[in-house]
């Protein structure tokens, strides 16, 4: 099974390395980064640089597709051989995800018209646009398509995935290795549970203040 | 204020990752990625490098510093230049932290003698032999001194060590912005919650079963 994650600039990483931890740790799997063109690709940052090892042009068929969101996502909305690649192999995949802003690239290359789906926190209205109804939950399936909330949730995503995949077993196993037992020091994960002045302050600034 | 994360061949991606993805927002800070060489250092799958854009001799005196794990780390614990910048990187640091296995890479340099600390759960036997006190718990702070458990750890490392720098405000926003509201679609991140059978699995294997 080769799991195809996609890189392009300012992603930001733990949307493509929760992911990558989980679904990678699948039997018989094969992870391939790819991006427009091979080498470091920065993540929103600028501290951190992931290698592409492949073209999207030598990646055409991959089973698993994961689209990564971050600040980087708003000029791929203009990207037309990326959103070309997405459609072309969504095409053949078993399953087609995204994390956070992710989503939103799935739904501009058409992908999650008339489907539920969900995405980070302030960018769910966004989806409206594309025909797609956006959700609160954390993972949302529809279909053969996965896409998952903000930035930490491709964890969450990736374990659920490797459940249809391989079966409870191989997920529990997989949240065991990397000691997946989450103790957040606070509660302030979502719009719901974070204190109302925060999320206040996130909504009237830009979507990622602290990046 | 500097945080060098240190980068070794076959370390475990996502012990870096999320102490980068929560420690790098905190406000004036600067992550750098540090390694003997600078350049693409491959994660433990192979299917995955970081960049380190700084050499360890060009990174002496980081405040904070991050140490992840991974199978990477057993050769590691021989790494003289390793071990050494280690222990010169602390006596000037704020703090000094490790995720995973790393927690042994900083017992090696005799950071942790006396100390209680904690490591990724099938490893947490091994801190005994440097006269450290294993805990389960999930982030133990020792004075300056904060270790977590396996990968996927660091998250809620990153996100105390936050609110110890910054105050609850801004680890709250971290929180937030990377939508860090967990929903493990099982219960089996610890050796106490994950069916006995697949713990017993693990324990008579080898520490990674599933890299």
């Amino acid at each position: 099974m080769q799991i195809a994650i996609v890189l392009f600039d300012r992603f930001t990483a733990l949307d493509a390395v929760g992911p990558y931890e989980t679904l990678g740790r699948l039997p018989d799997s094969e992870v391939v980064f790819v991006a427009e063109q091979t080498g470091p690709v920065r993540a929103d940052s600028g501290s951190l640089a992931l290698i592409a090892d492949r073209t999207l042009a030598e990646v055409p068929n991959p089973d698993v597709l994961v689209v990564p969101g971050g600040p980087g996502q708003t000029p791929q909305m203009e990207n037309r051989a990326l959103l070309d690649w997405i459609r072309a192999a969504d095409a053949t995949s078993t399953w087609t995800t995204s994390v956070c802003t992710g989503s939103l690239l799935l739904a501009a290359a058409g992908l999650l018209e008339g489907r539920r789906a969900t995405s980070h926190w302030l960018a769910l209205d966004e989806l409206r646009k594309f025909g797609t109804e956006p959700t609160g939950e954390r993972v949302v399936t529809d279909g053969k398509y996965v896409t998952a909330a903000g930035v930490s949730s491709g964890i969450d995503m990736g374990l659920a995935l490797i459940g249809r995949i391989a079966g409870d077993f191989v997920a529990q196993a997989v949240q065991l290795g990397i000691e997946y037992d989450p103790q957040p020091p606070y509660d302030a994960g979502s719009p719901q549970k974070a204190p109302a002045h925060l999320v206040e302050e996130f909504r009237s600034k830009s979507r990622f203040i602290l990046t």
